[in-house]
């Protein structure tokens, strides 16, 4: 199998460390940049990684272990964010996004997953099958996107 | 003018952070994967960057203040890294890439440009005149643009 669990979690661990490091205390104008309408901004991306900590990825690792009939993930809530962060700032969302993440690499680290389990499947509503190697990998590749679209962000304001 | 030198700053002096948060202590295949024959790993970029603060943004920023008749930039040498890096690990790359930008930020910070700086020209090479205010531009997205390259070559290594 060509997927490594602690290489994952070696990325997985440092993305609000990077994250931190570009953003905080930047002024206002960068963090709500976006891409014109209906793109999001670096403050609506940490919104929607929060939501992706508390309901994508480890509860849908947790339905392809589970002993359960129906393996079929929830669908995943592209706009909970919007409400969700409403009244926070940035920095909160950052301190909340580490505490999560902090949370389930802890709970991946304590799974120790073994050939088995990566090659369990579950049901991606959008996708159908996926192996939770699989699944572990595009949580990987899903912050690396984020945080190359928030860096090209970044872009000084005109 | 829509160009903030402070606002350029802002990004510019967080780089060796991002970088360093990004790359420090990875397994060492991630930090040398590359995107197949004839392009860069993380390590080839950090020396890239090490040879652009000495070569590029700052002199060529000096050229363009100085009283010179001719104010052609010198070439910039993109391959300099392969020499220049040779025997170094990544954590010294990281550490001289940081104190070298702190450097030249202080340098930046003490010329006070004003609105008559920024509007002064030089040559480039291939693209002919640029004002100070392209320059200073064309750095911080310089910065962006490689901080999403190697964000996504942070893929786990197969």
């Amino acid at each position: 199998m060509n997927f490594s669990v602690s290489k994952s979690i070696e990325i997985l661990e440092r993305t609000p460390t990077v994250l931190t490091a570009m953003l905080q205390n930047l002024s206002p104008g960068f963090t709500s940049n976006n891409e014109g309408a209906d793109t999001w901004s670096a403050y609506d991306i940490i919104g929607h990684l929060i939501h992706g900590e508390k309901t994508d990825w480890i509860p849908r690792m947790e339905i392809i272990l589970s002993g359960k009939q129906d393996k079929t993930f929830e669908p995943f809530d592209r706009f909970a964010q919007f409400e969700n962060s409403k009244g926070k700032s940035l920095e909160q969302l950052l301190d909340e996004f580490k505490t999560l993440r902090q949370k389930n690499m802890e709970l991946l680290h304590a799974k120790k997953l073994t050939e088995n389990d990566l090659a369990a499947t579950g049901i991606h509503p959008a996708f159908g099958e996926v192996t939770l190697a699989q699944l572990l990998s595009a949580w990987t590749i899903h912050d690396l996107n984020h945080i190359a679209q928030i860096s090209h962000w970044r872009r000084p304001p005109a």
